[in-house]
């Protein structure tokens, strides 16, 4: 297809971002008011600025109601979403979150009362962990879209890049994976294919789907631990997310998860099994977990493991590759597009 | 109407932002990763953080295809507004840009060379003014919007606030109203009455309209001078402006305007009087002039004012009113609302 005719349909969100910051890296850095300031862009989670000892990092996300608020998801929950996945990238880099700014585009047709919902939302999310809301605006639109500026800081010895990992890390989680797929399935269940759920799985999913957690005391705690050497939150899934560290390495280095190591759910496979879906694609292609994932040095995983119920999924390793091992031993080789583009190199 | 009955758009968007950042206030303030941090939330341009001599100023903006890009603004142009309306509160309060993070929504049939031209104005603007692109994010929506977050830092004895003003001080701006507004008449004038305009001012109206400039350089050296008792730029129109700094004095506040004062240009009267439209009002309630508003002490003012091009328009007084005293030396009331509101108070 001639590049003139390329629509941005054909890259993909990732691509577009990385030809974003490719471009505004071209850009010569400025002088600027302190002589000991200058700044740093990197295509992390949230951008750093040197501020002496310290980065200042600033996080943008911005969530439309008709990608990013399921049928289902109160006022409420929708304040605290835009909070939480602007915390959740500071939790990645271990910043502690100083204040948040929320952009509102809000249709006029939009009862007061689901507005003053949402700020309560933001209030309360902001208040779990513990910062400000700073600033807003709003403005008049067709669809509700909220747009999010969370600013922390972080000591920069200590800061977790996406970039740093080598061959012989462990690979870990945070936490289960697959429980706000799960929690989604529910929420389009449309065919009331899932109504015999157990509801105590029903409503785990539920909360996570509709009010997923930051994992930001985790967060804090890893990055003084001093043994992470690179990280980034669970939001797009974890193939990508793999993808995104693998990228963001200086060395060539590939990833072998162990399919029995990643901890999936008992409601995950349930789910799965009753709407005909692939429950390892739901924990590793579907996103918004907002579990951290981390490579750690290998020296130092079992004094750390404990502390913070880290899950060991795999290592990382020099083939510049995903290759997952089933539980059959075999080596199947994945993307960071999704588990449904799943190759067997044959053997 | 019962309260429960409101939509958002009863209130407006000014009463919604101070909803929203009355209630953020009542939010206790949290201690921070360093003792000598403090947060300070208010209602002005940007949000201020307390960065011991120096706030940290930060200012989020977000722009709407269907509000904010009128047709004939082109992808570049779309770019560089983003990056001027941010740097426009920067300037109002006086601190200097560090860095623009920007969100994108993109619709997913946007042509990539849109989506480059786009982020070459945000990179031409980000070069004018002197910051860093530092981060950015891209998502799917039936609509574009841009969210833009700017980062900026001024010394905290020197920044200026909507809130400072008093009674005797000399109200100014730093440049002609109603280009902007001229300019948009022009981009909607289906009946094309315009046609014969003088391309000359058909020109300068359509590059006011179509790339307003923020009026940093001046801002940055209004705030070192240290004679400004209070400032915003003109986004909402000057009345509207004028209700803001009335609205944050701490003390009963009005404000004196003479007509002949206001510095509109030519084009103005000329695009008024073929589209059958008044003047005042395109000067006085369109908006996006981007040029500062400011009160000066009365005894400083002749020393800048030439330094700055600044145009006086009237002066504070103690009445709680704006009024307007006209070419016939009759005064009328007016309301930040607009012009169209025009009450004469009969005399």
């Amino acid at each position: 297809m001639p590049s003139e005719n390329l629509k941005i349909s054909d890259l993909g969100e990732k691509k577009l971002i990385k030809r974003l910051l490719k471009r505004s890296r071209q850009f010569p850095f400025k002088s600027n008011f302190f002589d000991e300031l200058s700044h740093e862009s990197r295509s992390d989670d949230a951008a750093l600025i040197d501020f002496g000892e310290n980065y200042l990092v600033a996080t943008s996300d911005l969530l439309i109601k008709s990608s990013h608020f399921p049928k289902g998801m109160s006022p409420r929950q929708i304040g605290k979403k835009i909070v939480t996945v602007n915390v959740s990238d500071l939790a990645a880099m271990g910043a502690k979150p100083l204040g948040i700014i929320v952009s509102m585009a809000l249709p006029p047709d939009l009862p007061l009362s689901d507005f003053d919902e949402i700020i309560e939302g933001i209030l309360q999310a902001s208040e779990q962990y513990n910062l400000n809301l700073i600033g807003g605006d709003t403005n008049e639109s067709s669809e509700l879209i909220l747009s999010g500026t969370c600013l922390g800081i972080i000591d920069k010895e200590k800061v977790m890049m996406k970039s740093g990992t080598c061959s012989g890390d462990i690979l870990a989680v945070t936490g289960p994976l697959g429980l706000a797929a799960a929690g989604f399935e529910i929420l389009f269940d449309n065919e009331v294919k899932l109504k015999d759920l157990n509801p105590d799985y029903k409503d785990l999913a539920l909360k996570h789907a509709l009010e997923g957690e930051a994992q930001l005391e985790k967060g804090l705690s890893l990055a003084e631990s001093g043994v992470v050497t690179s990280a980034t939150d669970i939001t797009d899934g974890l193939l990508s997310e793999i993808g995104e560290l693998i990228d963001a390495s200086a060395d060539k280095v590939g990833v072998t998860l162990y399919e029995n190591l990643i901890p999936i759910p008992a409601v995950v496979f349930e789910v799965a099994n009753l709407m005909g879906k692939n429950p390892f694609e739901m924990a590793l292609s579907y996103g918004e977990d907002f579990e951290l994932l981390l490579t750690i040095r290998e020296d130092k995983f079992k004094e750390i493991k404990d502390k913070f119920s880290l899950h060991k999924i795999g290592y990382v390793t020099e083939s510049g590759q995903i290759q997952m091992i089933n539980k059959k031993g075999e080596t199947n080789i994945l993307t960071p597009k999704g588990y449904e583009h799943l190759k067997n190199p044959g053997k």
